[in-house]
């Protein structure tokens, strides 16, 4: 991305993000009315705290890609936001996190229960409003994706610490955790667009390709990330023991004797910084991080290439922040 | 309810609970393929650990009444039992608790990360079911009922262990935590089953009457059941400081002296048995036990009325049972 072009996709970023914010707000205050100030209070902090908005501008793009672009669209595009959040809070409770995107996290300011139950309302509404604007078909997808989120979660907990794990493995939780629901934001909101299933299928494996491409990012960030910019501890993947890219890398690559040390660092206490850096120094020294970012890159090109169907006519803006969206994903650093 | 009328009742809950249970396996079957063993292996401890399917049986019998009776409507049935699982399986995290229905909670045996995560699944999936089976309309008033009933819980957070709390506070409580989803319930039944406005509505009533009495009594026996058939420690509303409807009413009765006894053992430590012994011994004296059960029994009896509508023609067996289910609502002791 050049420099104009980066601006161009801040600016649109900038834009919508008001946009889908005031959509939000307009959402929370028809439903909220009459209802506890508490749960307004937790839903407002919960959903308004700086996020990417990357699933609810995705959804925006795609839809206006296939050709459709009026108010009801960002009515729709808010539900991906909703679901994203809804698992962040519930995630942030299972992992008694203190802190998310620099500040409290919402189940350590409001407590336990407030968090889960923010998360089901999110998770409610934003079902709610796929299957109002999107129809059963959407919803179908919808609900596949969500229900694979959370079986990508218990997959994820099978293969704690395992050096074994594959590549295959890995592939196969984090298509569940994170691409499913960016590939189904992609498909709804062409499907929302009015799109033929050549469309439908081509925005889909975009979708597929960035939301892989984005967890691979995560995983490398979680190690090389700054941790002010992240707004979490460094290696937190490694005290919980993930088995994420960078690892599997690692282990492919290591001989005999490097693969017990990096079995042995694995098995020891995790949450030592001594310990952490000698695993991180060890998985960089095997090109575990060099390896799994190429790999990012490439699901990256693949990304663009399934847009190939839109090149002629259609929305060259739409296309063109599809594009740089993609970009973002490679060149983010929180 | 006399004897034969008891025993055609028990007879139909047995013969609909199997057919249930065939249909939820049936569903769990068919999404879980190729899922994490573990989700599966929680789901089923979730789901067929003998609840007593009030709520799926409702949806049946609501759209049988209406004049439909297929396979399908088991498919949806089954969405309703999903929701409330999920809804018990998250109430457990928050309140911590060990038991349920008399054996380890969800959470309790298979940790806090995958209750909440097959909460989340089931809560999905009984979405997708009732926009899949009942359309954009039943889905609107599913996810109306979803919403309220965590509107529900913030409420209760708000009043608890507050003497001054209203009798309308509490029924607003109730209402959105209990009687809002069992009215949709049989609300999205009569839909589904082809029922004009009218039966619909009346349906919605009688769910709303019965849910709200099966609210009231289940917060009776919380001081008055046997704790073995409750599979619960009476007095657990006690200890959170829950503001049901006897103690409402004992304070209503009381004197001020008796008033600033209650008020202080609210205060005091509420896990200590002889507090609970003094508290529920003033609450029964004060006639709080006997006039909330007067007021279950007046609401189930507005829930019969309600039927009316459906006495001529239509099917006598569905009205014979959701009546009886009312009498059950009244006479049950767990």
């Amino acid at each position: 991305m050049n420099q104009a072009e980066l601006s161009a996709f801040k600016q649109f970023v900038d834009r919508e993000g008001v946009l889908l914010e005031g959509a939000a707000r307009e959402d929370l205050a028809g439903v909220l009315q009459g209802c506890d100030p508490v749960l307004g209070e937790v839903l407002e902090y919960a959903l308004f705290g700086g996020g990417k908005r990357i699933r609810p501008l995705l959804a925006i793009l795609a839809a206006r890609i296939c050709g459709r672009n009026d108010r009801e669209l960002y009515r729709l595009a808010v539900a991906f936001e909703y679901l994203h959040v809804a698992t962040l809070v519930h995630d942030d409770v299972i992992d008694n996190a203190r802190q998310r995107r620099g500040r409290d996290a919402v189940g350590h300011r409001f407590g336990m229960a407030a968090a889960i139950l923010a998360g089901d309302w999110l998770h409610a509404r934003s079902m709610h409003l796929v299957g109002r604007y999107a129809g059963p078909r959407g919803l179908d997808i919808f609900c596949h994706s969500t229900a694979g989120m959370v079986d990508g979660e218990f997959l994820q907990l099978r293969y704690v610490a395992d050096p074994e794990v594959t590549e295959e493995q890995y592939f196969s939780v984090i298509h569940r955790k994170t691409a499913l629901l960016i590939a189904s934001t992609c498909e709804i909101g062409a499907l929302f667009g009015g799109a033929g299933k050549k469309q439908q299928l081509s925005l889909a494996l975009y979708g597929d390709r960035l939301g892989t491409a984005f967890q691979v990012i995560d995983d490398l960030l979680d190690y090389q990330g700054d941790s002010a910019a992240t707004g979490k501890a460094i290696g937190n993947d490694f005290v919980e023991g993930k088995m994420t890219l960078p690892l599997i890398r690692a282990f492919a690559a290591a001989g005999r004797e490097d693969r017990d040390v990096l079995a042995s660092l694995l098995r020891q206490d995790r949450t030592d910084p001594a310990v952490q850096a000698r695993f991180s120094g060890l998985v960089d020294a095997l090109g575990g991080f060099s390896s799994a970012r190429q790999s990012a890159e490439q699901m990256v090109g693949e990304a663009v290439s399934a847009l190939d169907v839109f090149a002629r006519g259609g929305n060259p803006e739409s296309l063109a922040m599809l594009k740089a969206l993609a970009g973002y994903v490679l060149a983010r650093d929180k």
